[in-house]
């Protein structure tokens, strides 16, 4: 690739870890979609000598475009702007249109609540600062009362530099104007078009699918034209593959190579996410859960999507043996025989959430997440899944999750997407 | 402060925004608590010359202390150890007493899945590269496979590097060890010592705190001895402060003025969490919860905690009005007269949930999340809470919360948890 780029966050409180800056792996998609490789990132304080620092490295590892992030609000700490013009050679200029459409976007806000007079021209005298650009800048309109620039570097075959805001909800509808400037479009004209695309598996190993990659190399004519980065989430193997448009029948290859090697494991060829299948799968269908360790987590990730009030009915958060018996009619002998954490009371208890809800689709879900209560015949991470349809012999499975109280809960709780998944797909197939 | 370090965070995983990087944000609390003042954070992908350029720029930014993360594996894009050892003008050595120690812990873990001869040698092979180390550096023992080791910079006046693995939980235990060493000890010898208190607030705006901590500023002497940096987050006003030891009577004056000021909005002034106050004020109680809109998002928070089996009865997930009314006994004509979302209803599910559960403490809450489902008169982001204490006249709010879907829920599970808080205070002074 020929295009580099390199980004420069700014914020105390994103340099001390108290905010977690969501603006560059953001960037980063857009960087990537692009064609255009990002070099660097680099975080620092609200400190001008600490930013004029990283812009000079990055200038100096000959990076195409710089794009900085945070820093343009009206108190003194927020320096951005000033810092780059410096650095780019060029004065600051007061743009008094820009002024006064800052003013009348402050004047609506401020209307909602009444201020004195004299308080809304200390806000405007606060505010004239976000009216200072550089000189010859192209301006970015606020999506809040901050602007963006775009400006060209101190020379020739220095970067130019977008400047943006921190908050992401400003930040990100600013971006492809900001990208589509000439100034920007000048510094991006070399790069390479590339496609990417996901696939995602669940239940493999990430050493099995390392195998498997080394397999298709030997197997796939081209296949080191792919750029293949994997990735471990939430149980999950997420496969992005970035590829130059001409690469698209090798790429189409891979994809039918793991599918043909894992037809269980491989349940997105096209990205999709597995809260997405469930969504589909469950249309005209009612759920419900019936919560133990997760104690809720499955019910909520449900809730998630707009919309799913269509199909999930609800659940019941069955902590207690007691709320199993009650709340979910799970028999207490069943309990005393087996214990709570058994695939018999993970049944009942899809059963008990399909009944009380008069729900044609339940999961119940029961299981240890530590750090107390295991035992040598069921230790920490032990969950006991049932997936109850309407009509059909429960499915129940019993697994051992990896990784503390927190790992457990949220791992079982996408273990039950899949096998919620897997069971209305064999549902479908056989109705 | 006179003593700076940076942070050279390695990885194309965490640079393209794939892995989230844990190490940085817990590194800087690291560094905050040692005094040792955190300049830079750098990331960049697994290619050596974009990390040597990073070393470079951090010592030409004279910080005293660099340390990186990830990269130190047995595969050939993990090159950090060598990158490192060539910035600092050093040879790599073969270990020979540490590479038997990498291959016993090897040995260990492959003991556990049977292999052949030959595929150890081979696994050998690749982790020899593990023991090569800077001529000279100090070793620290993996806690994975991994050593880490912490090197002299190539002249006086350079910066000490301390290399870590990218895991957490392998990073996390081989800190202390790092800093201990006698290099690291030698870089940060100059450091100023610090305390950091935290103060917790709900209920205000941020520019309300701001206009308390200028009034404050002219009335406690020696106030611009404290540094303070304020965060919202999750609907919480943290409010974090670092001093000089000699400074505690000046923080004590602020938190007391605080306190004075905000009375019901100041939840914590030693820095604990809301969670750990519910857990403390549940002590010896139970509690049930019945939601709506947050759909299991409150029940799981509850059962975050270890031992909250004690305290946590269960819930219901009432996302139908049929749910309402089956599972919590609320009245079907309340639901038709008033709608789900509204105060009689929420109070109804809280006592539902009271009586379904036998708890003594429930909270309902019923709410539009949206985006669709909102009206003129109830807005997306309308959220009606009830807290029920047996024996007490049930708590009911109705607040309109900001933001997108997931924002309102969220948010609507914090505020709960604060309603829950003041109730259970309010009774037990009453009590």
């Amino acid at each position: 690739m020929s295009v580099r780029a390199g980004i420069v966050v700014t914020g105390t409180e994103v340099l001390t870890g108290r905010i977690q800056d969501l603006n560059g792996p953001w960037l980063a998609d857009r960087l990537l979609e692009l064609g255009v490789e990002l070099a660097h990132i680099t975080i620092c304080g609200d400190r001008a000598d600490d930013v004029e620092a990283q812009l000079r490295f990055l200038a100096a590892e000959g990076v195409d475009l710089i794009i900085t992030t945070g820093g343009l609000g009206p108190t003194a700490d927020d320096l951005t702007v000033a810092t780059v013009a410096r650095f780019c050679g060029v004065e600051l200029v007061l743009d008094t249109e820009l002024e006064a459409r800052i003013a009348a976007i402050l004047r609506t806000l401020m209307s909602r609540r009444p201020v004195a007079d004299e308080d809304f021209d200390a806000v405007l005298a606060a505010n004239r600062k976000q009216a200072l650009v550089p000189a010859g800048a192209e301006i970015l309109e606020p999506e809040g009362t901050a602007p963006g620039v775009v400006v060209d570097g101190p020379a020739d075959g220095t970067p130019v530099v977008i400047v943006l805001p921190g908050p992401p909800r400003e930040l990100q509808p600013m971006w492809s104007r900001a990208i589509a400037t000439a100034a920007a479009q000048r510094a991006i004209a070399g790069r390479t078009e590339y496609r990417q695309a996901t696939v995602r598996m669940f239940g493999l190993a990430e050493s099995g699918l390392a195998d498997a990659l080394r397999d298709a190399q030997t197997r796939i004519a081209g296949f080191d034209a792919l750029e293949i980065t994997t990735c471990l989430r939430r149980g999950e193997l997420e496969i992005v593959t970035r590829y130059e448009p001409e690469d698209d029948d090798t790429y189409r290859a891979l994809v039918d190579f793991l599918a043909e090697r894992y037809p269980q494991e491989l349940f997105s060829a096209d990205g999709s996410l597995i809260d997405e299948q469930i969504a589909t799968l469950l249309t005209g269908r009612t759920i419900a859960t019936a919560e133990s360790c997760t104690a809720g987590m499955l019910a909520a990730r449900l809730a998630d999507r707009a919309g799913s009030s269509a199909y999930l009915a609800g659940g019941v958060v069955s902590y207690s043996n007691e709320a199993k018996v009650e709340m979910l009619g799970v028999d207490a002998t069943l309990i005393a025989t087996h214990g709570a954490v058994s695939e018999p009371v993970a049944i009942a208890m899809a059963r008990g959430a399909l009944q009380r809800f008069e729900a044609d689709t339940a999961v119940g879900i029961t299981g240890i997440a530590g750090p107390g209560g295991g035992s040598a015949e069921k230790p920490v991470g032990t969950v006991c899944f049932s997936v109850a349809l309407a009509g059909r012999e429960p499915l129940v499975r019993t697994l051992r999750l990896p990784g503390n109280r927190s790992d457990v809960r949220e791992r079982a709780t996408t273990v039950a997407m899949h096998l919620l998944r897997r069971e209305l797909l064999a549902c479908s197939a056989t109705a």
